[in-house]
């Protein structure tokens, strides 16, 4: 065995000669950023060897880095192994960082109905005169103290086999766990004494790069604490093309674990938060995409990555959540949400459950933007859904200086008309790294506001600002000068970043106007536009339509429900007779694949403008830009 | 490794040094008589050490044997180690004896409605047009097949998991198990191709003594094969008693496991013997008494053998089979038995089921004799029960040359009235080795009809007949002289055996009266006894009411229904509709404790004579004697 110690913070850990430093890292709990899954393809997994023997192939990777890095001992944690005693530092930028999410939810409006109740019973020793059985004692027990009907009560075996010695030890009074499964009601556990306090419940958004757990009280019907971390799968791929690829090659197994560590290490965090037991978590409830929980319970998604994309199972499944690795109660259930199809999965049917779009005669439409963005138009009648690729430019990706909702990265952003000087503000305040996707936003209509840019998204270079440059490749707008960054570099934004911010905002828009059109909606009908997941809830509505992210209505019919796959899991936690509703919704759902529609390539192009070819769809964005050049000129 | 080679036969054992020449048989399949558990107390599992090294403490054991037998190397199997290469010969008399049991059941009569069917589904490969997922395309077309409708059918995860590959390896040709469990349809399995006529269920009778397996083919409804073995508990202990002393002092696992295995091993007999896969088997009925199903579900027993007496668990229960080991399809299930109480078992509330006294308007009285004996007098309406010890004097113990139903045992019997020579037949038609339940009861009668045996049991030494005989203890009758037996030795029975037997049958006939009168039912109001098990089957009806086992009535009206145990749990396993009625039996039936009723012991009293003190209640029998007496004088 070798000894690898990580710095900075000296962490240590025991491994095989020819592990590699990726694999010692996340055996040792430390997160590094690999956004290929580990085939040396990303470069962003560097590390430098301090001490000791490591074997690496210079020569195939040495393109990653900078002579002087090399000097250092740079190498790529996942290509080099460990050979001796090592020590090895990581940079902080190597690591995956916390991201700033949204843990807000919609939990007030929910009737309080758990699925699982605790009932302390004090109850009389058997005697010649009443030999009755242990278990219907018991159960008769729990009945008289307002119980499920003893006969619509079971034991599972593992439970039943612990009845005689707990009643017997405990002198007759203990505390059972009944839970609603199907079938019936489950005595989940039987407890020495009175823990009937002692319940209680986690909704879990399982997101690709995110993992948000809500724990409740399921006596008092209050949450006692939020824990987030990130989707440690993440080590294996950072998108979920490359995972699926990486399940193929590597098996599931890896990935369902991870899945599933995700989950427990973030029930530890809330657990610990909030001072509880996690043997008192009885019952866990999962949303997330199709392919996450496919991956979790351990079923192949990969028949979803591909035509005709299909994924194994779309109905809600309950199971013992031991069986696939979560720890909390050993016979705690774990309920996973429905899917409509690969492309809108558990956790836009937790976004409907949230936002109640389901229970309204009025009709609505639901946005939800990550790399690819998912929506849903209808109401309680009826539902049409579709999902496509927003492209990366939205999350900060394929813009020079994008990045995501990470500490440093602007995220609001207004432009003085006169002066063309952005006032902005960034995560955590520090000073500026990059640019995040609502700051990105922002930018693109304070420009065309400004008259920087045209409808088309060019930068009018003819326009004398030491902000506007002419470069050798694309004319750019500096949004930050050198001295004002973290980074040592001057933020800008090229007319390329905007070509292709257009082109996302164009897919989502095509979007909206597909399904409006399939069924027959105009933009006057749709009474509320939600939006759903982090991105939405940092977003400026006016300024989303001012860029013809999605269809012009009043601004004040714009809501987000900011993460409402853990809001839709919160509600099916407390009310486990919403849980019904969740397989209707997902039966409910017609399902739009925008690649076969030639509505939505017509549309698409249209939409390549900002906001749009036809600006008598965006009756309020022309006034604005009206008024905009009539100030200018 | 030491090589144990067993004689005759030559069955040979590898084995580790210092293993029981009892664990080495064990192993190599050979069932070794142990009815003290193999704690060296009994002598009963002599084996003769032919060639090679055992260590073996003669002088602590010497007494179980003559110079002769430690001259051919005896030693008991049990305490005896292996050290090296070794030959043992096992004799016959060592060797656990198949017993002749009863597998003829009352199947015929009822309907076929299995719980398990499979369904060959021809699917079409999902397209772009149709991208349903894989679980709904199954379900659909199942149900297209005439399975049940696709919403009530789940998958459990591990079935999930298998059928993205399944259904693509078998291009889209598979057979799905179905079984109807507590909450709706479950996929037990799917199958590439068309295996749609291989679907198998057992019906277990697990009884302390032996294991009995009927094998149904649950396509075309017909019995397969059957087959029977000892239940491998007896090494732990040949009465229940001592198993579960056992069991409080080593633990639940091995009787746990020796009862799986028990159940196995005629599994695989029968399924061997009809040519097909233990994999094709989806479930297994068992029926057994309560401490036998608690000790087969791994749930603690001791609670039941003192006061106040309490099992675990009476309702009917199922779970998957390889949660407790029984090896058949891996998601197959086993449907296990409910009870009354500790006395009234699974295995009465299947006698129950089989001779149908719970469906009819007349009352009927249904009695199981062993060691112990339970009673059940009622109709569809009601029914009480009890049970209670019979003493072993009916099973052959108790009795000088007493002996369980196993070749070489006097089984019928009749005296000739003048000459007091008996006629006798035994069972595999051998020279007598000694006399078994029935034939007990026979040899009662005829000496009470020879007058022979007054009404108390006293030998009537005044008759001058050689085979009546004063001793130093108690008169005796010679049932056979030594050069008819097998044993060398005259077979007698001695008037202390006859008072046990008046004893034993006096329990019976007391237990029957003590419900009759619960229930206020007369015997005339009886329309139907039904013996079940072993011991009713071979009984001579006439001469049990005879000696007052059991209220007269006329002797058409009395049944043997054989092994009441397996017909009922061949009934449940055929027909899932009557598994409802098990739990509605159970619960019907009132328990009366045979020790809390001053009626029974009263009843004892006047019932320690034969037939009775009261001979009013026995018009026939009485009749018969007057005709004896006359005959006589």
């Amino acid at each position: 065995m070798r000894t690898v110690t990580f710095l900075p913070g000296y962490r240590k850990i025991e491994v095989e000669p020819g592990t590699t430093i990726l694999d010692a890292a996340q055996r040792a709990g430390l997160n590094i950023n690999v956004v290929c899954g580990g085939q040396g393809k990303c470069g962003k997994c560097v590390v430098f060897i301090q001490s000791g023997k490591v074997e690496f192939d210079r020569q195939k990777y040495g393109r990653f880095f900078s002579e002087a890095e090399l000097q250092k001992g740079a190498c790529l944690a996942c290509e080099a192994s460990v050979q001796g005693d090592i020590h090895v530092v990581i940079p902080e930028t190597t690591l995956i960082q916390e991201q700033k999410i949204l843990v807000e939810g919609v939990e007030n409006r929910i009737d309080f109905h758990p699925s699982v109740k605790k009932y302390y019973v004090e109850l009389q020793p058997p005697s010649l005169a009443d030999p009755s059985p242990d278990l219907s004692r018991l159960l008769w027990g729990i009945q008289k103290s307002g119980g499920p009907v003893a006969e619509k009560m079971y034991a599972p075996l593992e439970v039943l086999r612990e009845i005689p010695g707990i009643l017997r030890h405990s002198e007759w009074k203990v505390t059972g766990t009944i839970g609603l499964v199907p079938g019936g009601y489950r005595l989940l556990d039987l407890q020495e004494n009175d823990t009937s306090s002692r319940v209680f419940g986690a909704a879990v958004d399982l997101g690709s790069t995110t993992v948000v757990v809500y724990l409740w009280n399921l006596v008092t019907g209050k949450v006692v604490s939020v824990a987030s971390n990130y989707n440690k799968q993440i080590s294996c791929g950072e998108d979920i093309l490359a995972r699926v690829n990486f399940a193929r090659k590597n098996g599931l197994a890896k990935l369902q674990s991870l899945a599933a560590e995700s989950i427990n290490q973030a029930l530890t965090t809330a657990s610990n938060t909030a001072g509880i037991d996690r043997e008192d978590i009885y019952e866990v409830v999962v949303a997330g995409n199709t392919v996450m929980t496919h991956m979790l319970l351990g079923i192949d998604p990969a028949y979803m990555i591909a035509e005709p994309y299909v994924p194994v199972v779309r109905r809600a499944l309950s199971v013992a959540a031991g069986r696939i690795g979560i720890t909390c109660n050993p016979n705690g259930g774990l309920f996973v949400f429905p899917a409509v199809s690969d492309f809108i999965g558990g956790d836009i049917i937790s976004d409907i459950l949230a936002c109640g779009m389901n229970e309204r005669e009025e009709i609505s439409l639901l946005i939800d933007i990550g790399t690819n963005f998912e929506v849903v138009l209808g109401n309680r009648e009826w539902m049409f859904s579709c999902a496509g690729a927003a492209g990366p430019a939205l999350e900060g990706g394929e813009v020079i200086f994008g990045m995501r909702a990470n500490p440093g990265a602007i995220e609001k952003l207004t432009i003085d008309p006169a002066s063309l000087d952005p006032t902005y503000s960034t995560i955590n305040g520090i000073r500026p790294r990059g640019i995040c996707g609502s700051g990105l936003i922002d930018l693109l209509a304070e420009l065309l506001a400004a008259c920087v840019i045209d409808r088309t998204g060019r930068i009018n270079t003819e326009i004398s600002n030491p902000r506007i440059r002419k470069t050798a490749h694309f004319p750019e707008f500096v949004i930050a000068w050198a001295d004002e960054t973290e980074i040592n570099k001057e933020i800008v934004i090229t007319e390329n970043d905007i070509k292709n911010l257009i082109m996302s905002k164009a897919s989502v828009h095509a979007a909206c106007v597909t399904l409006m059109k399939e069924a027959g909606v105009s933009r006057r009908e749709i009474s509320t536009i939600y939006f759903a997941g982090a991105f939405g809830n940092y977003l400026d509505k006016k300024n989303a339509t001012t860029i013809g992210l999605i269809p012009e209505i009043d601004p004040g019919q714009i809501r987000n429900i900011g993460n409402g796959a853990v809001a839709g899991a919160n509600i099916a936690l407390i009310n486990r007779r919403t849980r019904k509703t969740l397989d209707e919704i997902a039966y409910k759902i017609a399902y739009i694949e925008l690649n076969a529609e030639s509505a939505f390539m017509e549309e698409y192009t249209s939409s390549s403008f900002l906001p749009h070819t036809d600006l008598s769809l965006f009756p309020m964005v022309q006034k604005m830009l009206d008024e905009c050049r009539i100030r200018k000129a």
